[in-house]
């Protein structure tokens, strides 16, 4: 069995898309894994294929419709697990593309417009997951970043299986910068110690460049590593603790 | 002048992917934005199209070449910022949507393998930009994401330009939840107050949900919103200033 992509959404002509191409193309035309896109329209009763309404309350735009999202997911029900994308949801983390790679599969439920009617969520198990902190035009964009993460991660698919292990967020810090010839380009040098040789130095260096860039650019990132690693990372906690 | 995208990639063909469709692809094709993606091999000089080699002290994967992606960026060099897409970047905010979306546009640089010789950025006006804690099998995906989230922000391409404000990260806050017909599915109820008709009280209840999940659900947006508003969210934080 391989690894399946089930996709519900308005615009199935938005697959394969840029999954169709590259790394997740080759991996698709390989058979290494499978993608079904099914128009939630489809599972609607009316003459006019109707999905949405007006949202409850008031205020602009439509409201997928529960019934008719429900009848969707529950059309599927092939044991992967269903996950809406919705900039309501849990962040998404390089942890939770590594469980999903690691199942059966996925199946990914697309929102447009204001986006889902909330009871879908009481009465169905759906997990609500966002890629990031800014608002698309659909889930599907959402969908496309979720499977190529999934999918590069699948048994077969990156070639040595050599990387994946020291890039960024593997480790819960950002990857070291990458230097490569020419040793000198418009008067910059690559850093003196990655011509050494000498791999102990280098792992060194590398590492103190994850851990000084991660401190720098993303102190969200390194307070949780530190927190993870049980070190103190500030003054302020460090005085916290000696009280 | 429309708002121009361009896109340096080693797969163009990757475009315009998704956003040929939907609302993206219906204001592509009403030229409200433009899109050309270029080729980086098509600013390489050897017979072989060289555009990568192997990382300065040692390591698996290739790191793209600074000589080769300078030429590719100089040759664009069309006004418009230059953003690089690597995990290495600062988170995208819906706050860097609206202010690429209100500028002249902008130009993508998409990373493969093990990323960008660092040099790169010391040498060009590069910012770099992630869209999350995750690993993409390139930037393309991730470019996808930036344009799909700055064009539905371009004059004209949402409809009535009612949408965008009340939306989650708009305010600091994720969106409330939304409901629609039928008042009653599989037992479950719209919530009373938004069938009342009482538009205060619908208003109030909706920023009482959307700071309640915001809390529950991304504590850590929470503690910026509260941050910004002068406010401090924490029985900690209170007992700080007091001090």
């Amino acid at each position: 069995m391989n690894w399946s992509a089930t996709i519900l959404t308005l615009y199935p002509e938005m697959f394969p898309g840029s999954l169709g191409h590259s790394l997740a193309g080759r991996a698709l035309a390989d058979g290494l894994w499978s993608l079904d896109a099914r128009n939630i329209r489809d599972f609607t009763t009316d003459r006019h294929r109707t999905v949405d309404d007006t949202p409850a309350g008031g205020g602009p735009g439509m409201v997928l419709r529960a019934d008719i999202i429900a009848a969707a997911v529950d059309g599927v029900a092939n044991g992967t697990p269903v996950i809406a994308l919705t900039p309501r949801g849990a962040p998404l983390t390089q942890a939770k593309v590594r469980e999903l790679a690691a199942g059966p599969g996925v199946t990914l439920l697309c929102g447009r417009f204001e986006g889902f009617d909330e009871r879908i969520f009481d009465a169905r198990a759906i997990e609500q997951v966002s890629i990031g902190d800014y608002i698309l035009s659909g889930g599907e964009v959402a969908a496309t970043v979720l499977l190529d993460a999934c999918v590069r991660l699948l048994p077969g698919v990156m070639g040595a299986a050599l990387s994946g292990v020291d890039e960024s967020f593997e480790t819960g810090l950002l990857e070291h910068p990458h230097y490569t010839r020419p040793p000198e380009w418009e008067g910059h040098l690559i850093p003196e110690v990655l011509r050494s040789g000498d791999h102990a130095k280098i792992a060194a260096w590398r590492l103190a460049r994850s851990e000084a860039d991660t401190r720098s650019r993303r102190p969200d990132l390194w307070q949780r590593h530190s927190d993870a690693a049980g070190q103190p990372p500030s003054g302020a906690r460090q005085k916290k603790k000696e009280e």
